[in-house]
């Protein structure tokens, strides 16, 4: 089915095209007139891939969260437990430009995922995704005894989740109280918490 | 100056008056022509009290933190250190539906927030009270020695605000997974690890 894999790729490359536009200017703000020119489609030629901004952002909340996967993947090498939980949670948190671009597709999606059941279903998929790698994590943490016996893995993946979502906004919103050191202690201190 | 005081009274009682209204149907859905027949006033009539829906929503997160701090002070007793602080947090965590109703309002605030300066002041003053009050919780924790001494009270606040901002979201975009249960759960397990 070579025509749906183009329509894929062709979806794939409008988001890579237009994201960091998008997190730049805010995306109430960001019309699809602006997102066609930026994408070098003609004005009404994003319909066949995006109807409406809904769609749209869904597809770069995706990419956001492959593009989190994919750089963990690529840094993990021989990483178990307690490190790989870390360093996953690293490349979520916003801790340079790139990711707090990132950040700030994310705030306008679960406004948007608020109201539209369809990007609930992402939105519960991606983060189910992330709660069964840290459970996962953690559960390797404990065989290897990096973490005390008695942590309840279930909610621990809980409190990162709460968390992970929560540096997102402050790091948007409250920028000055959110340096990578910051953050990056606050992670590290959490994770001693259960040792 | 009575008039400004009558003019603050307004702004308030048009606030109480619309924001479960602007919690349910979402707040970019709503329209100033329906808070405007929802608080009674004419068409345009909104204007001299709101210019715009960034005012708007200001107002009511700010009215939001304000019901939530009314509502700590009215329970909290004689309760200190760290049973003051886990009830803070359970007034601030969207455990009931009054409370994920504020979670559907403080959701587009930080949209709006994330591009609007002002509202970013808003969203930083009252942050900074909360981490504050967190601070302050914790130090009398320890003089109580309800938690370790070695209890790093900024950075436990630190994890104490991402936590509360992203069990928001947990709440209203994964209500499945945020049930009053596993939330209450979540906040004791975590407090537990600190003592």
């Amino acid at each position: 089915m070579p025509k749906i894999v183009d329509h894929d790729e062709r979806r794939l490359s409008i988001v890579h095209a237009t994201w960091r536009l998008i997190a730049a200017k805010g995306f109430r703000a960001t019309t699809m007139r602006e997102i066609a020119k930026a994408s070098g489609v003609a004005n009404g030629g994003l319909f066949p891939y995006f109807r409406n901004k809904e769609e749209l952002i869904g597809a770069t909340f995706e990419h956001v969260f492959t593009a989190t996967n994919e750089r963990f993947a690529a840094v993990r090498a021989d990483l178990e437990g307690l490190p790989a939980l870390r360093e996953l949670m690293l490349q979520i948190f916003p801790l340079d430009e790139e990711r707090i671009l990132e950040a700030r597709i994310v705030i306008p999606f679960w406004e948007y995922a608020a109201n539209e059941p369809e990007l609930r279903q992402v939105h519960e998929r991606t983060m189910q995704r992330w709660h069964r790698d840290f459970t996962a994590h953690l559960e390797d943490a404990k065989l290897l005894r990096q973490v005390r016996a008695d942590v309840d893995v279930t909610l621990a993946a809980d409190q990162l989740m709460a968390m992970l979502n929560g540096v997102q906004v402050v790091a948007v919103l409250s920028p000055a109280g959110a340096s990578p050191d910051r953050l990056t202690a606050m992670l590290d201190d959490y994770l001693a918490l259960l040792g």
